[in-house]
């Protein structure tokens, strides 16, 4: 009976949410930090907005980084945080927010854009529009088709039988 | 010259962006499973609806879980995904949604709403009103103050100096 429950479940879900079996794009928005081009996962359960070492050199913002704020990033497994930019410019469209900065050593995503930096800028992930909102400024910037995401979008697996 | 360049930098965002050297509070809601109230986690970042397993249980939905969905979550660290419920309800306010969850063994925060919900059912996290807009239905839960957030909410830790 239990088995039998279940699969009557999945079957109803099948038919009503077929799309809830397949993968789902993750979020990126394309931006620029220093003029440098790239993009940045949007994520509304990071606390902080990180970017990688690697890119953080591409950038030129490697010298600003204060390593009195080193550290261990916890919840994205563990990480060695190197140390914190303060204040550097990101540019969205055509506005420039400003923005603070964790760099970790090690991070598969060139940038994460964090709560502390969507909140600071009163952003809204819109999903029924598929955009994100700079409350600041009105701003928009699409989310980024599966076709245009990086390679390190597809490390996150799902599951199945 | 290094150090100064980093000293005025910091000077600078503390003037104008003080809240960033502060703590964020997460986003959170209230919601209903099967009748049970819960605060879910809202992460944009997360391909997968979650739920740990003794919240499963909590709400009566463990007898649904189809174990064919078992494997490991990655991202989160990782973590062993016991299976799937395929079509549960999740009340949030007024609105019945359909919802698929993953259980996972350990998991610290009880449910955690990912992509795949918030894509289905339009979700807009606007923080600028700090709500989450349902945009299938029009239907808005605000985001709970940091007061309301559950324990497991002030785990995930910043650094300083």
């Amino acid at each position: 009976i239990r088995q039998q429950n279940i699969e009557e479940n999945m079957s109803m879900a099948m038919e009503e949410a077929p799309e809830s079996f397949g993968q789902v794009a993750m979020l990126y928005i394309n931006c620029r930090v220093n003029g440098h081009p790239l993009k940045a996962f949007v994520d509304s359960g990071a606390q902080m907005t990180i970017m990688n070492q690697v890119c953080a050199e591409r950038c030129n913002i490697i010298r600003l980084v204060d390593r009195r704020w080193a550290g261990v990033a916890k919840g994205v497994g563990t990480q060695r945080i190197l140390g914190r930019v303060h204040l550097a410019q990101i540019q969205i469209e055509g506005d420039f927010l400003q923005c603070s900065f964790s760099i970790l050593e090690e991070q598969p995503m060139d940038m994460l854009l964090g709560l502390d930096m969507l909140r600071r800028h009163q952003c809204s992930i819109d999903l029924k529009r598929n955009v994100l909102v700079i409350g600041t400024t009105g701003t928009q910037t699409s989310f980024l088709p599966e076709g245009e995401l990086p390679p390190c979008a597809k490390l996150v697996s799902g599951t199945g039988p």
